[in-house]
């Protein structure tokens, strides 16, 4: 069993993670191992962002691991930002490097270094790219998915010719590829919005942020777009001559989501059975389970496998019938498959299989003929109820005030939305000493 | 223009690899950029063989890019053959690590560690794991795509309960993945087989190698497949007990192809105007050109698109035409899309486009209502071709010998074929100092 998410939200987290089978604390300090059940719903995440940064126009590219030292120096927030986050190699090849590499922590640089190199003309911009990757933050209190010390994820950068082209890319990214995807498939009504100054990216003049609420009321950041004004363009001179025949540095932005996604998916929608994965991101939507053997029971199983995958359906069958059916059908609880299908002797006799439903526990004894129609429905009703019972959730725990005390208090449960002009700058350091952070504007 | 082939087929590739924009070198030494053009590639390469390993079985995971460098001293021969290629890190978060890690060569000995939690009985057994990764081994004369000092890859690592088992796993990759994949779909018709003991993994029992022969004649490895008989389980402690009750050691195996596929997709099918992709690789198949403006050409251009986008072929628009046409046709045959589809005013008041393939350079003045048929039929055409002319290419430069001055002597303009009881380690050791290998046994 898992420790309830009432009395230790951080260990139900845990345990879950743990008995789920998704992933593994690492060797080496603040590093994850992603077992198959995690990775698969990664590449869920991975396949449908993807998509959408391509039906952007983002083209996918690959940029090295290792960036000179002397890079990260050329923005000088960007470093101060990261340096105390940095691994350093100093030995390559059985020998002392002449300059360290750092393995890096994102790519602005670097990416930066060979845009300037590309970019030549009005005609070169935009530039549009992605790559995903792992990167390296050395963590001093990690935590699987949500800080580790590597991580993956994807990372945009693009060039533009206007202030205002880059805006506009930057937002369209958050809205179109981030919003989209955590409302629509991860089922995660994010509030989207402006960073304060000093949350924001070290080196952007302007970062956006999608914030989830999890279960325990604590907001997590779930993806963020900055726009980096000419700061890297005059440190990497990504420079164009104008159609009017002038040199202008470009404008650019950087854009990222991570595996932490999947720390926020279980926390998001979790229970104190475990797992619960909406439909759309399922890597497994259906799991059919032979309950035990009997006359017909297999044959009828697998048959409901095929018939649910050929409308389209991902689906996986469960016939390991030497292991207690009970055992098997808390896994697939913890686990979060949207739907089960139970196929038993007795059942069968009847005509019927079992058509459990993760999302409310309910199990619905269905005539064979009618499961697919059944599991269908499911699969539709229950990514549409994640979503309200997450959103119904966060409403309950917004509260609308009017001062930063009040603020903070709200916060000690969920989060307070309170107007700018009752915080400001000094009221932001003032509630960030209380453990309380500005999320969002 | 290319440097010719036949006058310099190092400088031709490295040309070719500029010009098409596939890739560029990194700025520390031996790094790659993969540029979108090249990584499009890779991402079709990708799909394929990820496809291959999920129907062989296996489940993708991640491990961790940092290894204690502990680990590798675990398994003598791993660690003698990976150490003078090692990347270390020694600092982490501003301080000095207390033992340094290594930047993972490869991954056998941290995945060994988590396979040996993971395994516990023989039904847990066989355990098939598959990761794409970024890995880092220094190079002293790296050359984009052959021998970079990071490349990307995958790598599986499988765990049996006998030796049988493993052996028949190792050869199921190599023969339904690797080799399947290179012939059918890079169109490389490989050779497969042994490596010998001097050519073998650091590690492994055995050594399996798909090899393919380039344009210039010689063999480039294409993809391995290890037997690693119990070193590793050995090493790690990967032990499980048998259905009998005894506790038994694991019988592992590892498998890998990387981006030097795309290396020996240039260099088995390129020629002196560019690339030469295989239609089922391309990722764009179908070049829809606007040759210049006029009545009703961007329209007939974008509607032979969508007819080819319907009929299931990868397609992209150029309609470019402030950029002279002699160009964009230079450099589409550059990138070696499959064919072009030129849509000019003059063709089109004929009731024509002009089809051209690639691979032979004919150019077929086609009825607009034809050409999507044209278009598939050309594409199937050309993937058989490519591979026929690399086949016969390799069979017209591999000669039948007896001895082992013969094979020395035929290998400096091809493969020779010889009877191992000729070679011999003696021999084999002799052939090396004269710049020749054995490839495959
Ligand atoms: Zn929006
Ligand atoms: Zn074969």
């Amino acid at each position: 069993m898992l420790t309830p998410r009432a009395e230790d939200f951080p260990r139900w987290y845990q345990d879950l993670i743990a008995k789920a089978k998704l992933a593994d604390n690492g060797p080496v300090r603040g590093t994850m191992v992603i077992r198959p059940a995690g990775y698969a719903i990664w590449e869920r995440m991975q396949a449908e962002m993807d998509a959408r940064i391509k039906a952007a126009g983002a083209e996918n590219a690959y940029f090295p691991l290792f960036i000179p030292e002397s890079y990260l120096k050329r923005e000088a927030e960007h470093v101060e930002g990261f340096s105390p986050e940095l691994a350093v190699v100093t030995h390559g090849g059985g020998k002392q490097l002449a300059e360290p590499v750092v393995v890096r922590p994102t790519s602005e640089t670097v990416i930066g270094e060979f845009m300037a190199k590309w970019v030549d003309s009005y005609r070169d911009l935009p530039l549009l790219l992605n790559q995903w990757a792992n990167v390296v933050r050395w963590e001093l209190r990690p935590r699987v998915f949500l800080r580790t010390s590597e991580f993956l994820w994807q990372e945009g950068h693009t060039a533009h010719a206007t202030r205002e082209d880059a805006r506009a890319y930057a937002r369209k990214i958050l809205h179109e590829a981030y919003e989209d995807l955590m409302v629509n498939v991860l089922g995660i009504p994010v509030v989207v919005g402006l960073k304060t100054a000093r949350e924001r990216f070290a080196g952007a003049t302007a970062t956006y942020t999608c914030e989830g609420m999890m279960g325990d009321g604590k907001a997590l950041q779930l993806g963020t777009s900055h726009e980096l004004g000419q700061n890297f363009a005059k440190a990497f001179d990504i420079s164009y001559s104008s159609a009017e025949g002038g040199r202008e540095h470009a404008w650019t932005t950087s854009w990222g989501t991570s595996t932490r996604m999947l720390g926020g998916l279980i926390m998001a929608h979790g229970d104190d059975n475990g797992l619960r994965v909406p439909p759309r991101l399922a890597p497994i939507q259906a799991y059919v389970m032979v309950v035990k053997d009997g006359e017909g029971v297999g044959e009828a199983a697998t048959k409901l496998c095929d018939a649910l995958r050929d409308a389209g359906v991902r689906v996986a069958l469960d016939d390991r019938t030497d292991t207690a059916f009970g055992r098997r059908a808390v896994d697939a609880e913890l686990r979060g498959y949207p739907v089960r299908v139970e196929v038993g002797p007795r059942d069968l006799a009847a005509g019927n299989a079992v058509v459990v439903r993760r999302t409310d526990g309910s199990k619905a004894p269905t005539p064979v003929a009618d499961v697919v129609g059944a599991v269908l429905a499911a699969l539709d009703a229950d990514q549409r109820a994640l979503h309200d019972q997450a959103l119904a959730f966060r409403q309950s725990r917004t509260t609308d005030v009017a001062t930063l005390a009040e603020a903070i208090e709200a916060a000690a449960t969920g989060w307070a939305r309170v107007p700018w002009s009752a915080v400001g700058v000094a009221g932001e350091a003032e509630a960030n000493g209380q453990g309380v952070t500005v999320r969002c504007l």
